[in-house]
């Protein structure tokens, strides 16, 4: 990882995202330590917004709407789609609205992130299993190198949120999973652990072997 | 559905994704009954082929090499990259080569899918948690509505595809989830049964719960 | 052209564009024109930005910087990437910003436009033959049908404009050309005057002929 | 340019597009030059063909059709879409199917530029007002250098082909402009001519003036 081609993405780290999400509070508390450390490392920090328009303008297909006709999640109008306060853009860092779940569909996240030379790309937020996840899936299209910061995703059930790490893990070529923790070791050119797959399709499952089988994607590689 | 507006994509049925998948054969089986259907009813039929040139040119970044540096997957040079026999596509059939896990990404299938008015689409193939997925996922963000034939799609692990389903039924909306045989009902105009959502994120598990939160996902609702 | 299915299309009509393009004036008056109409026809209003961001993250290659390294045309920080007060959108308007030249290229424009069911595209701006012919070509290739209106594009120089004008002609299938004051006609389902064209590449010319052949592209097909 | 990271592309060089184009022997007999100069230095060497499905599927919207309901131009079925004899691809080649005047729409070629690891494009090809002018800019939007080789590039009226040539060098910046012997004298680290543009929209013009700016584009400055 060349500090110099990377950057830092935050899924949807909105209001509106305090829906039930499992240990939310962690995942603000983790970002706010991670973030500070790009900061020291001036690692550019890129927020994505799920926005849906009170207008109803480009929402996606079949997106649940109140009874007066203004999108039920993520409304335009509303204070919601904000970033979590403590972890509140600042005004150099980069702002995305998307509308849909993929922070690459009809966005210009490719072209910032092309812009400023990345070509590791450290990624978090939530839910894993569909923003987060669409978005892994996208940048690792676009050959970005991706460092996935498990305990900076969610999601509303602990199946989903393991699953989404299992199959991004078996599909992502060379994908590297971290703690927050272990990464700023990284930065700080210390031994760190992470966990990196050596071949596609590594962490087979079936219910009954799931906890066993993510255990594996804990990061204990440890690497000098 | 109307049937004027409805196209099949079949993703990634090669001799190459013979590779150790679960039920392979009904797959195949179920694809050949529901290939015949759509022809009978005069919808599109349309493959897809993942691609990985013999000469890396367009390969994922990480790719696997072998040690004379073709690709370890789908190699353009193989017999493998060819859809199985008993499927095989017709001369008015189209066949989309793809590079990446998603049939849509820097593909022609979109404008393919455009010019022929589809709006809904019935879509299976494999492996559920990989190319399957992120294709679904992208027809979703295209605003097409999507209809999962889930016994012509299976992956290599019992887990990831049973998660793979329940991640598609809870973040596309108004999926529909059928039986090859169902779905032939429903072309009939006769009573069929499928699963359909009726609210995001609607079907929560842990790893102790996931075998029955699967069964939700039983087309088991009837239509008359 | 069913008003229930057409949006208009402003490519970047900002301060920043009244950099010695010819006859502004009567762009802004045309526009103002426009809009007024559209609104009485609630067809909706899409304005397009240009941006290029102060921190320069998102440029274009070798976009021009200033001596302090900020951008040197459409600076995020300036007052200059504001729509002209005349023809400011209003709340309910959407407004796109965009950092490349056309207005599809990773931008909401195309999802905001198929949520709303377009498939007639009113589109005019500047400059002609850059922003505004790209964003047609654009356009065309996601199957809209183009509606230009050529008193509310203009560029440098004259010799570009006509030009452009004539290329998109020779190469938008279909394209159809008006003043402003037709198509209001036509709005109106009164008789009005058009360009369309019968087949492709009917234009040609050499700069000899140059005016002569613009001539043609008069609107003075007349419609009842 | 650094030859590792350069590729040629060259723009509908079929058959079919021998339908009046000026001087297009000279074009083929260019192309063949400059594909074996290529082929020395081993460049990279992509062909696009514009394909119309005889199905009608993925068609452009408009696109003329003959009686029988196939499409006027190149036509899936015929041989007009191959590549014409003198220049045709080798095995080794990479040939990209396109269905809309831009190389880039809904096609593999970015990706495969990418991973080719290409910075520098070398293009040309026909017609200059339409595909490649359209594939020029978005190459430039993809943040590829590019080089122009005028030479191989034409049209069906010399306005349109003068007129396409000074847009792209007014609005792609840093564009270069090459006649092939030149290209291929700094291929040898020989000193060359090339033009290349100080600032946007530097070619301004109109009827009367445009032979004379055209003239400006000859490549004439001089590089040691």
């Amino acid at each position: 990882m060349n500090k110099q081609q990377t950057a830092l993405v935050l899924i949807d780290l909105q209001k509106e995202s305090n829906f039930g999400l499992i240990q939310m509070d962690d995942v603000i508390a983790n970002t706010q330590t991670l973030i500070d450390a790009c900061r020291r490392e001036n690692i550019p920090i890129i927020y994505t917004r799920q926005i849906n328009r009170s207008d109803q303008a480009g929402l996606s297909k079949d997106e649940p709407l109140k009874e007066d006709d203004t999108p039920y999640y993520y409304a335009s109008h509303t204070e919601n789609i904000e970033i979590f306060d403590e972890i509140a853009p600042e005004n150099s860092d980069i702002v995305i609205d998307k509308y849909r779940w993929s922070a690459f569909y009809e966005t210009s996240l490719d072209l910032m992130l092309k812009s400023l030379g990345v070509e590791d790309l450290i990624i978090g937020g939530v839910v894993t299993d569909g923003c987060l996840m669409t978005s892994v899936f996208d940048a690792y299209f676009r050959d970005y190198h991706v460092h996935l910061v498990k305990d900076i995703c969610t999601s509303s059930n602990e199946g989903s949120h393991m699953a989404a790490m299992m199959i991004m893990a078996n599909w992502v070529y060379n994908l590297e999973v971290y703690e927050t923790k272990e990464l700023i070791k990284r930065f700080n050119n210390e031994s760190y652990q992470h966990w990196s797959c050596d071949r596609p399709d590594s962490l087979p499952f079936t219910p009954e072997t799931m906890r066993e089988s993510y255990q594996q994607l804990q990061p204990r590689k440890e690497v000098q």
